[in-house]
């Protein structure tokens, strides 16, 4: 922090120290760029802010998704009007595997932990704010899981300030990989993405026609997008 | 109704005159057919369900998305395990157009009218009974149908018996022609139906890849559901 | 044939037979649908096509892939330019299995038996003759097939009367099924015709992505083509 | 060359100097990669090649596309017996645009420029000799490429060692992009490879559906692959 040739920092660590690390980043004159979310406690968050607005340095959280191509033409075609007025946007969002319990206690629970990238995609995509939201889950992959106060499968549904409707739905557990799919539909169309998959081989057999599942977990996944963010980050700062 | 050379009737008129014409046809010892809904009003459905018990003939409910061949074979994969315990169920089922407003007012509402279908689609792939649902909506694709006391989005969240959660989504109108998709998520995998289209052309052009949109309405994607459909009643009778 | 209130022939039977019924039935004036091929031989040919001028009756031969929907859809686009001068076309036409050796005896071979449907379709799509062809192949199914003085695997390169540049493959087993693609590359594009599929169902696994795979044979995947022949066929007389 | 301290080179530069730097190299003791072709000329390679089995280095060929993910796999799925034994091998090869003339001229040819990648893909996917082609093709995109010598659309048909049949497919101009496809079908199944595009947006509107068209060249499809390749490279020496 002391260093002079040190413009900024990266913060990776895990989610409690962030608000004090971005805190004494500010203070040192650093622009910050920090992983998701920034702290748990909306009091915490405050602080952080106002120390980093104080300093008058960048801070950029880390919501990769954001950079993803394909998700970013996606809300580029909603911007430009290619699909009319949104009526309906559908995230999908399963992780290959839950984290271990030791992490699920101290997350903050899935929707602080998980949906958080959807609730931002949700908010990135329609460049609106959500007005209102109804949340219903359980717990079906893991009895661990609910043993540790949390759930492990959850949908919500929203409702958008211009009067749009969405859907989110997480699971920690879908065996066939990171599934990570989102759908916007308007009034003149309806714009979607799918998964990406390690190759585009295709085989033909005697019993069915098979391709690959999705790329693992979100290393796989979004290896541009993290690229492309940390690069935003540098032409920003 | 009085000639004995008839075995079966097949009701197709609106659904104001089901019950009255189900309850004729079963005194008169007749097998029926009945497009949905028997009635908007369940003391209705109720009297009709009797007098054919009492005549014990035999009544089928015109759901012909249940002998579409894609929904069946999904239904039969879940069955059979193929994805494990189903923890996620989500319903697409947007028409290419609204009705006309002298059919809304009198079709009993988009749930009775257009969701009851995708209701019938959500208890027949689980084979289980939906416990609980919350149902929001609203109107965005034309105010004359709000007008008229209905609404034209809507997105139902529902839960099941054995503890899975479904979703449901409705529009009156996808200008890209009749949108059917259904996935079922489990602990072993996911099973999806996708839409159908009339040709399988695909153009690459100097500026993207295009393919046809789906089949326009129920007519065309359900064809093979109908005949299929009325096969069945007739080897039932 | 002496039945006066019959407009029109169907000839079904087998190939030696084509001619002989065309001619009788151009006599008795009658118009003929024949299935392919009119005869091996081409005097033969040539004598039936003479009792057909000769009576002016109609006489349509049986390429059914010329009234499949998605065929035809990519034959309107090269029609109208959307992929500019064709410059390349590839036809692919495999069969699920072979059929009998006694069949194969008195087929004529692959080339007049089973690519004759894709010499045809090589001139619907660009609407132009062939004006040289190269041809090679062997017998890699079944060595059966070989004894019988037949190949089972060939691919033919020929060119258009206009420059452009084709290729034909053909196996007499595919055991994922009755495989038919074409493709015609132009200047400004390219229209492909993929397989098409029994249902649209995908399964997400933890091994892999599975979807059916095409059609079994021509019954199935020529159904609507045969109808629409068949329709033509009586409009046209 | 001189420097004690480099232990490999790298050559990039145009074709006709490749064989006199791959001998300096050589006899400096240094590892080679060198981008295809070694040379025009079959003596040139032989004396290059000499020059490097005398000298004991490594020397590997700029084949960027044995290291793609894609390729690779279909390749290794033959190689366990997936399709069984081949019978067909399929390669498209079509570039977005051609090269300036200035570089036709020196290019040795579409067949030593551009159909080499594919010569070489056709070995690497069967591991097997080709015994025997057949080459047609002229000049379809553009007259000036006729006029410097050289043709712009070509197909070969190619037998290999073992009985399998093969053809490739090259046009100087795809208006839709690299189109890089490739095929195996054997006694057992069909393994596809397909394009690969930017992102995997889907827009369904009143008219279509429509997708990206595939990555625009070399640069963006072989990306993964030239790292990859030259991982090899390090790795080997």
């Amino acid at each position: 922090m002391e260093n002079k040739d040190i413009d900024a920092v990266v913060i990776c660590s895990s989610t409690d120290t962030h608000a004090q690390i971005i805190s004494e980043a500010a203070e040192a004159g650093k622009h910050i760029f920090c992983e998701k979310p920034i702290a748990l406690d909306i009091s915490k968050i405050d602080q952080a802010i106002t120390a980093v607005k104080k300093a008058g340095v960048k801070l950029q959280v880390g919501f990769n998704r954001r950079f993803d191509p394909s998700f970013k033409k996606a809300k580029e075609l909603v911007a430009k009007g290619t699909i009319g007025i949104p009526h309906l946007v559908r995230i999908t969002s399963r992780d290959p595997e839950p984290p271990p319990i030791s992490y699920v206690k101290v997350s903050g629970g899935i929707f602080l932990d998980m949906m958080i990238h959807d609730f931002d995609m949700a908010r990135y995509l329609l460049d609106q704010e959500v007005v209102e939201l109804m949340a219903v889950g359980s717990c079906l992959v893991d009895p661990a899981i609910g043993e540790a106060g949390d759930i492990d499968t959850a949908i919500v549904t929203l409702k958008y300030e211009n009067g749009a409707w969405g859907t989110i739905d997480n699971s920690r557990k879908a065996v066939y990989g990171y599934d990570q799919r989102i759908e916007i539909f308007g009034s003149e169309g309806c714009v979607m993405v799918g998964n990406l998959k390690p190759t585009e081989v295709i085989v033909n057999s005697a019993k069915d026609t098979i391709s690959d599942k999705p790329l693992y977990f979100f290393i796989e996944r979004y290896q541009e997008a993290y690229l492309a963010e940390m690069e935003e980050f540098i032409n920003c700062i």
